[in-house]
């Protein structure tokens, strides 16, 4: 059988990878990923043929990994986090589906067996390293205007606030677009507290990973770059410091029943 | 040193385990979990010792928790999912902040360190096994209104509408609250089409599983249970049939540039 697995790897360190994505990858004797990811990864790779593409080059690599799995090579495509949130799983799909629609002229593709294994998100390990920021309802915001149009990105923003839905935001800054944070930044403090915590995590898990908690009027595109996840609070989440440690939580509504 | 690790331990299959995850229990002389929990996560539970509590007792669990690592016994509390998603570590941290506010009288809580180790929420697995449902902009909402008031809820129900948000709904019923989850269906079709698909998943991952996709006029309480996730797609999301395999995604935007 034809086999392709969309892996996520999880925030990069090993510890948070699942044992399906080890064994989809140990399955596999094509990846198709970057580079960064395979070494992450470790010896598991050892051995397999990998195909690297440049960054920004998704469609290409889902179309690689379609063909090569079509070919009867079992490939996995591999990318950081969860495959299935802001990545790679929902453009295999997409192109499945022109395909369907005859806009692609790959009916191979359709032969080919698609399992799907999730990843824990950077917003996970983000919430889980300060406490529990994402104790109660919460959202994901994509800040990159690349493929959605920003009147759509505005849009959630402010019902992201009127909601008061803790809210991450994931491709919070790229080399080309530096202003959007601060609009976020902006429009939430219509919504809620200036004293709102807020978690900026750079590099989550990986070895020069750095965390810090601010607050939401202090949050700046100047400290933000493109490894780093942006997790704002709602109205009610708190941020709580016992000596060396501190921790922010959003509480479930426990508290009368204390 | 005293410890408390604050462990989700993912939806329900072993191979959804992170090994941090593995490794916290290892360390644990003492268990504070469901039964069932601990089948699941099968040998490396033998030869600790096991605290369990009645379902609804929670607020009893983190506090035996917390007293059995002030005493010295390197303790796991466990939750499936992940642990900082609607489920423990945050009444944990609201039972360090009473303690810190003086409200509470256990200052030994305070010597305890404790470390986060997150899991695959249940939204994840069921994505996953549908394709790629979170591939956009999305939200959480639990339909529990036991500790949020029923207020707050449809404040976020609308807001999801409006901000055009893929949904997951946790929570949506128990044996006592049976309406909310059809009461929810009705505000989102005010704002997307009758057909858009959704996912609802029940046992995801364990040997009971189910996965039936449905329009979001045909969601219906009673055809959900407290085992059920239930996903809503954005207006854009699509699903699509391949021969005998089915799936559903939201696209990212690609699409302009295939």
């Amino acid at each position: 059988m034809k086999k392709l697995y969309i892996v996520g790897t999880g925030p990069g360190d090993k510890e948070f990878v699942i044992p399906k994505a080890i064994a989809a990858v140990e399955a596999s004797t094509d990846l198709v990923a970057y580079g960064l990811y395979l070494d992450l990864l470790g010896s598991v790779c050892d051995g397999k043929t990998h195909h690297d593409l440049p960054l920004g080059e998704e469609i290409g690599r889902a179309r690689l990994a379609l063909d090569l799995a079509a070919s009867g090579k079992t490939t996995s495509l591999i990318s950081s986090g969860d495959v299935g949130i802001y990545a790679m799983a929902t453009l295999v799909f997409e192109l499945l589906d022109q395909q369907l629609q005859g806009k692609e002229k790959h009916p191979e593709w359709l032969d080919v067996d698609i399992e799907v294994v999730p990843g824990i998100s950077a917003m996970q390990a983000g919430a889980s390293r300060v406490g529990a920021l994402l104790g109660h309802d919460f959202c994901t915001i994509s800040l990159s205007d690349l493929l959605t149009p920003w009147e759509t990105i505005l849009k959630r923003l402010h019902a992201c606030g009127q909601g008061d839905f803790v809210v991450s935001f994931y491709n919070p800054r790229s080399k080309k677009r530096d202003w959007q944070i601060n609009t976020a930044r902006d429009i939430l403090l219509e919504y809620r507290p200036a004293s709102t915590p807020v978690l900026v995590g750079r590099q989550l898990t990986r070895e020069d990973e750095s965390i810090t908690i601010i607050r939401l009027d202090e949050l700046d595109a100047k400290d933000i770059d493109m490894f780093t996840l942006v997790t704002v609070g709602n109205s009610e989440t708190q941020h709580i410091v016992n000596g060396s440690s501190e921790w922010v939580y959003t509480p479930r509504g426990y508290r009368k029943k204390l």
